[in-house]
């Protein structure tokens, strides 16, 4: 089995992650500047959850490069994966209305955890499936990104309760590290010459 | 005609049913732990439908690799079963939103049990197209699994009126007995080499 | 420019279309029988507008079947169906909530016959990119049951001033003449020896 | 790698940002004439973001027929670009509820002109991409309708304080001129005999 259905079905998913933020934006009923200043901090954290959702269907495009079969477990780790994604619209909703308070805050940190974990347990599934020579554990090597992702997400979410704002740094810190281009995936796929 | 537009669309709705059902999560006014308390048992059907939804579109994907080309009869016996996979999203709100209550519990059955009647008519459509030699009637051979979920949903729909609980549970039960690894399509596809 | 595309996206479309007249169905507070009762006419136009996308989709799908190369005029008349097509999920809200009375079963016609009209436009730019040995010219012949249908609904928008119920009648009629297997473009795309 | 998935995402996000708008048509509760009436201007603004939507999805369909292979750099330009088509939807839905009045008159251009600003990078992002011989660069040459539209922009922006129904009509004036066929693409494509 290729990866042509997996990719379609969690590229549809990621697009309508996105799509159902927008829907939060309640159309204010007056059209003057002060109706649209609640929204601000909506705006903000949808913008930091674009940016995530972004990332991640970028590394899933990467990700799903070293993959040429798909086995039960892949699948199901993925599916695994979109689930935790899918409650980041509800986290941002909540953390946008209450002007980022303390549980709220907390909460959107530990759903963006639980996606980075369900994100490892869906590569160490591949890795499992491409046996010794995986192209995917050469390209993550000790994974350090992940790992002091996951840590900051753990700091950011017992400062939510002290320091939300801390916290709402903390996920955007961890975004910037994403964001930076990842050469990785285009190195280790160029040597074994994997065309798409 | 190939499978290609068939799988991409029914793709496209199993990812928006599953997404739909997250817009139910009404953002808490409030920004305390009491606040999240009452979304606990939409959670919890969410999970369950998320689990339902995903099995369909495991088996989907399955179900096609034994599909070379498409007829009327199959078109319209696949939509025929997302119709009914369409109404889960609502008969999942409704369930959470009344906390399992019997009719709510009842009614979420037996939309269950058309997605599986529905799904027995596409596969029947799919294997008289197919003819003696159906692929997919080797895989299934008596369908054991189907016909044990089917009479397992009539016994919770009849419980939800007396112990709506049980009911719940029973759909738990019938979704691991789809969750465990099912080695049919491998196993017959892989004998008649056919590959993607 | 091949057909890819335009098909992806367009059957997105329709995929969503849809799911958002599922979001209609207002989730009851109550969880008795007589709760569900006010759903039972938005259940019935779902059913009709769900058969109707379907009818359209399945039809999408033949007749670009047709279609080698795709010019201006066929992109954008695709999209002016699309439009009128998007506009189904509101009528058929407006009709179910309002229990079928004239002037929304009257919309409801009228949006379907700007869906056909829109059809017809839209075959009628393939046909001229087609020239004179045009696939889809022979396959449509004098296209006698996309005329009956307009007729049809002329006379059901009509109607609906009087006896919205004979109108609803007419739009199922139209659907029946429509699910009815229609050989014409298997036998030409056979004849014509296109395969996909 | 190649440009299939970024394409079908694309295509995804634009499809739901299109149905998304119609999600904002309030079934109203009569069923008289004059119920329909407060949704004219809605249906207006719906009908010129459509063609906007519908105008930007036809150019990307035409730009990434001059794209081979995506760098980082494209994905997030991309990105970025549907970051601010999905503001389409909110700003819509604004302008159509208040009546084409200043602010959401002005913010709706502010979208668009972002929209178009982002669009111009992506370009520059793919031009460098594709180096000295840059297809699209000769595609495109000194892009005139892209400027000519930057510009009415502006012009609709400030025109929206004063006189709100001018902006409306330059909005409408820069979406003629794009759909009026544009056949740098398909010259320049010939003449590089990339077929897709």
């Amino acid at each position: 089995m290729g990866t042509n259905r997996l990719e379609a079905f969690s590229d549809g998913m990621m697009a309508i992650f996105i799509t159902i933020m927008v829907l939060e934006f309640k159309v204010p009923e007056g059209s003057s500047a002060k109706d649209l200043l609640p929204l601000v901090p909506k705006v903000m954290s949808y913008v930091l959850s674009f940016i995530y959702v972004g990332i991640y269907w970028n590394n899933h495009h990467h990700l799903f490069h070293t993959v040429k079969e798909v086995s039960g477990a892949i699948l199901w780790t993925n599916l695994h994966f979109l689930f935790w994604l899918s409650l980041i619209p509800f986290t941002t909703a909540w953390m946008g209305e209450n002007h980022f308070t303390p549980l709220p805050t907390a909460l959107y940190g530990l759903v963006l955890l639980m996606c980075a974990v369900a994100w490892g347990v869906m590569q160490w599934a591949i890795i499992r499936k491409q046996g010794a020579n995986s192209l995917l554990k050469k390209a993550i090597g000790r994974d350090l990104k992940g790992n002091i992702s996951a840590v900051l997400y753990v700091v950011a979410i017992a400062s939510a309760f002290r320091m939300p704002v801390l916290s709402a740094g903390i996920y955007a810190v961890v975004a910037m590290i994403w964001l930076v281009p990842d050469r990785r995936f285009e190195r280790v796929l160029k040597e074994s010459g994997k065309a798409e």
